[in-house]
């Protein structure tokens, strides 16, 4: 039963990634041993690393996964959805935004200290990117961006953003006060309204 | 001779900040051991720590220095100029924005993982943050500023924009094209012009 059996493997990769996501957000790349990724996942080392060649193949998929949901929420809302979703507290669950905050705050420090790390990130982080501009060139398709800026600007421009907003939290700043300043990072790539 | 005792104190500070703000930005808060500061400043520990109680108060006047001149910068110019500063280039010297761009970065650092930091670190940013308002309240009393956003927003609006930039720069992604993206963060800040 073949079948049987995928949906088996998929539910346990998943079971390992949520694990290993809170383990990760906790502890930081270097912090996740194996011991914690097994309490954390409740799997043994063998089960573990018998769908993941390495911690590094775990970490990477755990982060390409989570750029895969951003990709789907910027797709359909936008990529300043995904920042209204940031500062947003959830009910725990898969969708709970503070879990990929944790990943993504791990890529951001891997990318600062482990220049090898980048080469193998780049790939990933295009996914998103590309995400954002065909989402933008939809919405200027559908009138409803303004049409004076390059639409690679404005991807760039949203995506200094975002990284301003993942620092900010990780900096433990306030962050209840920043709603206002994403309507108007929405309101700058918009289509301006002439008074009429 | 009390005057060019203070005169010869104050070079003697500015030689241990500049030789200590390289340090910092090659080895890291932890790495600058003090030979290597020693080695950077070109002078003794005992005259270091004659000018600052220990390598703590160092970094944090390093740091505060620097809040400082941005802060000169911000009056005069405004932060989006910072920000053009921090992407160019320009020779070696104190005013390279790439030396206080590593103790930024440093800052940053510290701030996310060393919480006693944050509330020490808390008043010295503040001062940036009040440099950008009432740079942005000058700016709306001579009518260049739109007048649709709260003055508190576009600073935060601004501020974010920065930590993105200096996020960026830190994880070493191509910065070469960010400037039409500071083109138009200045634009949103500035008063719309009607088509008329």
């Amino acid at each position: 039963m073949p079948r049987v059996s995928q949906d088996h493997l998929d539910a346990r990769r998943r079971q390992i990634l949520d694990g290993a996501r809170s383990c990760f957000a906790r502890y930081g790349y270097e912090g996740a041993t194996v011991r914690r990724l097994e309490e954390a996942t409740g799997l043994s080392r063998g089960a573990i690393f018998h769908h993941f060649r390495d911690k590094e193949s775990l970490f990477l998929a755990l982060a390409e996964d989570d750029v895969l949901r951003m990709t789907e929420v910027v797709a359909e809302q936008g990529l300043v959805q995904v920042m209204h979703d940031l500062l947003s507290t959830k009910p725990a669950g898969e969708e709970n935004p503070a879990d990929w905050l944790g990943t993504r705050l791990e890529v951001s420090r891997r990318l600062r200290t482990d220049p090898e790390f980048r080469s193998r990130w780049a790939e990933r982080s295009e996914q998103l990117t590309t995400a954002t501009r065909e989402r933008l060139l939809r919405q200027r398709e559908a009138g409803k961006l303004r049409d004076d800026v390059d639409v690679v600007v404005l991807t760039a421009f949203l995506e200094l953003v975002l990284e301003g907003l993942v620092s900010h939290l990780a900096m433990g700043l306030p962050a209840d006060d920043l709603d206002p300043v994403l309507d108007l990072v929405e309101e700058t790539v918009r289509r301006h309204r002439r008074s009429s």
